[in-house]
């Protein structure tokens, strides 16, 4: 970024907010990465607790009067800077965040936090005895508690607009209807093709591998594919996900099926793609919300890339099967 | 701990205050467990600004004037409790942290906490070739600031003093000397006699041992000896350490050598040692000062134990060896 912050204090005194703010979701991400992949059970009640805790004071911090005042003031010096600069562009980013945030009470976040974490743990359970009826309650509450989030945006035309609005930014169902009953034209002709087909022999993808080996080979692969692991690793667990504590520290997940190669590969390699994203952000964005992926709709169009364009193509097979 | 939250608006404000705090500290702590365990080396820089973040926010609110008046206002119910019940005894650890906190600014805390990771980094890498030179002024920067630390609470005998004051409540330099005077005279003649002996054949314990074997090897002593693992684990590290985030997760490390048995089995054991006794905490203590060791010379105690006279003895190995 420019250094302008001496003729801005204002400018210097937002992202230094912004950092601290960020110091602290960074931290909660990390709470969760270690929920899902390394913490014993016992630790459960505490990190719900801890998580609900860094989550309502990061959120405190973000929607202080003083942030919102910061930003009114820092219109004029926005008004001079060219639109797409890094500079503008954060002021108004963060300002949309603002906007968003200051609607939804700290308590709530909190609550919402705490209640995420006691799912995923007895989702955990659940899990390994198919047990669908121990969650139920717990989606119903997270239903409850998705309408209650809408309900601090009023005037949406559906309800799950201000939901999508926070993974992408503009997207709303009425636009997704319209976009979705276009591809669905498209698509359903072409899946009736591909499944009128007889089924491939995919065979060779369910045979007996065992884990340490698959982890190898999607190292192997996702090094191959440029995955930086200076800045970033892997680990296992219940249901792969990308997750990031820094531009620098930039992780994934992946889950294992001794029968079913597909598993670990295809997990990797997508969230890998979600990875290279954001190891490709601009190191010097760091601790501004500039920092990140700009949509869900973006971020799974590199995953998805990875992993179906570039994983599942002929010339990725050539190239590996050998091996 | 008795419910007298209703009848005590003050405590419950202290408990909840004291709660959001740990959850803060133990949250610095995970990102501190996964600098030492499984953090890329690219996450570095930002995790160091993400820890010094972490305790300048709790350093602050425990500093919190309102803190202080609340400590001061609870005095009256204070006199009225046992000198030892756990309210009490929570008002007056709580009040004696509060008054050593108040001496040190946030912005050094954040600092010295920012020095400690850089250190820690460098340190890594030096290690890797035995490279002092690197390390030295850090240690050198690590002693200036250790000083800067003990000129906020004037009126010592020994500069070490305050600092020894925070590993063991009431210790200092002048208790020591005499006390380690005491025991050079007793253990020196012991030492003689043993060195005096022509040295015992541990040949036994310099095998190759693979990693896995030896880690497993770990896991069984350690289980045996009690050690709770669904409210803890083992991971590797460079320098062992015990580390907890909640009473239901208290978690150990080690390092293994392939040819030195002893390194991994008596890291293990004596970061176990640590770990029973923060394992048997009083559950419902957590959250407040209560629910930590009572001293860094109680705790060494404890892991010397488990280590020395456990692990080292007859007894030990007479049941192990020939498993």
């Amino acid at each position: 970024m420019q250094t302008t912050e001496k003729t801005q204090p204002k400018l210097l005194n937002l992202k230094k907010r912004l950092s601290e703010i960020n110091d602290l979701e960074a931290a909660a991400s990390l709470l969760y990465w270690d929920q899902a992949t390394y913490m014993p059970p016992g630790g459960a009640a505490a990190r719900g607790r801890q998580l609900a805790t860094l989550q309502k004071i990061a959120h405190s911090k973000f929607t202080d009067p003083a942030m919102g005042e910061l930003l009114e003031g820092l219109r004029p010096y926005e008004e001079t800077l060219p639109y797409f600069s890094d500079e503008a562009s954060l002021i108004r980013c963060t300002r949309k965040n603002y906007h968003r945030a200051v609607q939804v009470p700290a308590e709530f976040m909190g609550e919402f936090s705490e209640h995420r974490t006691e799912t995923y743990s007895v989702w955990v359970k659940a899990r390994a005895t198919n047990d669908f009826a121990a969650v139920r309650p717990y989606l119903e509450k997270t239903l409850d508690l998705s309408r209650e989030m809408a309900y601090f945006f009023p005037g949406y035309e559906h309800i799950a607009d201000p939901l999508i609005d926070f993974a992408d930014y503009g997207m709303k169902v009425s636009i997704l209807r319209t976009l979705f009953s276009q591809l669905r034209e498209e698509l359903v002709p072409i899946v009736e093709a591909i499944t009128a087909q007889s089924p491939t022999d995919n065979n060779c993808l369910h045979q007996r591998y065992p884990e340490e080996e698959q982890l190898d080979l999607t190292l192997k692969v996702m090094k191959q594919m440029g995955y930086d692991f200076e800045r970033g690793r892997q680990d296992q667990t219940h249901h792969p996900f990308m997750i990031n504590f820094s531009t620098g520290d930039v992780r994934i997940t992946t889950r294992v099926d001794e029968d079913d190669l597909s598993q670990a590969l295809f997990s990797s390699i997508h969230e890998m793609g979600h990875g290279l994203y954001e190891q490709g952000i601009r190191r010097d964005l760091e601790g501004t919300p500039l920092a990140c992926g700009t949509s869900s709709g973006v971020h799974e169009s590199q995953s998805r890339l990875w992993e179906n364009i570039v994983g599942r193509s002929r010339g990725f097979w050539k190239f590996f099967y050998p091996q």
